[in-house]
């Protein structure tokens, strides 16, 4: 199989803790996409993913496979084991629900935010930013300020149990974080007083799978320079 | 299993063909929540769902189930033999990721310009929806304007292959058409000579389980005379 992403994005660090929690690792070869060049929206990738979006798996039968869930259901599901994504319907529910509330509440948002906002990619990105758009900025300043409000919401859940989805964690638990390093590295604040995700968010990057798999974040401050 | 949603909308469609496929109509006590009213966005729907929409389905332990991915996930996997999802590690990816795909290209983009350029739900719902921000009409518009390109990429697809992942239809199948249903709704023109699309759609209105399943939609003259 081959990856194909940028380290330092979140989408990347989501599938990268799901290579390591699955022990696959050493079965994937990984490609990186300058995203700060706009590869990700030449014609060779949109080929593979129409969306213009990191990342995309290659499987060995030429299957190009995006979108995060798609993917770590694939990974997760290879030897008949599933962790992440649940194993009885209930879990099977619950996990994709959970899912859709970390990217719909966190990334999401921090998204547009990234790319509305502080235009945090830069130059070569803009022609797919909608740069003729006087109301952009606005736009990504005010999905920037649900964020705040958005996480009280996780706080509330993990108060009530240790993961987004009860006793164990699963794929939503990785796309949450993947949202707060987000959501950092866009130089959102958090706000003061979510002692539970702070709780959570310590347990979780304890654990093996996701120790050292973030990346190192692209930074504005890093952005800024390349233009 | 009690489920509250409203028919005539794109995820209540989606939900309904699923509990038709799957045999389980009988299983779910129908309750509908008047959208006109803003009913979804009122603190008692919110402890149910926090994004404050339908549909939500909630089991028999009290557990409320939101968002189609994760609704259908359950019901498609209660017998133990899912058709909608996938059963190989390939098919749950392809699924998944076609799923996204009718998300993000279609479904949403359509939501957005009804809700922000033809303001569909009319004025009970405006205060969920950025009423003070000037910008919002432009940015429903551009939405709208996306759709029409987008459908192309779902033409080039079906012109391979019979359903979105491959020889069987799957949950994307279902919320492809749910999506086409909402942009005719809302008075978006589907492009001329998208033809194995129609010939898609043809062939999965002719089946058992989608027929009479859509509702009777909210259309925006309808709407309007809501005010």
């Amino acid at each position: 199989m081959k990856l194909y992403d940028r380290q330092g994005t979140p989408n990347a660090a989501r599938i990268r803790v799901v290579l390591a929690e699955k022990g696959l690792e050493d079965a994937v070869e990984f490609a990186t996409i300058d995203l700060l060049m706009a590869e990700q929206k030449q014609d060779w990738f949109l080929q593979l993913n129409p969306v213009g979006k990191t990342p995309v798996l290659v499987l060995d039968d030429g299957l190009a496979l995006s979108e995060c869930t798609a993917i770590t259901e694939y990974l997760d599901n290879l030897d008949g084991k599933p962790v992440l994504t649940g194993r009885t319907p209930r879990e099977k529910g619950l996990i994709h629900m959970m899912q859709r509330r970390a990217e719909v509440l966190l990334l999401e948002p921090v998204d547009d935010y990234f790319h509305y906002a502080i235009r945090a990619l830069g130059a070569a990105v803009e022609p797919w930013r909608q740069p003729e758009w006087a109301g952009r900025t606005e736009w990504g300043e005010r999905r920037g300020t649900q964020v705040a409000a958005n996480l009280s919401w996780f706080e509330g859940v993990l108060r009530e149990q240790p993961f987004l989805a009860g006793e164990h964690y699963s794929m939503a638990d990785i796309s949450l974080w993947a949202g707060l390093g987000f959501a950092r590295a866009a130089g959102l604040e958090r706000p003061a007083g979510l002692a539970a995700l702070a709780d959570w968010e310590a347990r979780f990057e304890a654990l093996p799978a996701v120790q050292n798999r973030r990346g190192k974040e692209l930074l504005p401050e890093d952005l800024s320079r390349r233009g």
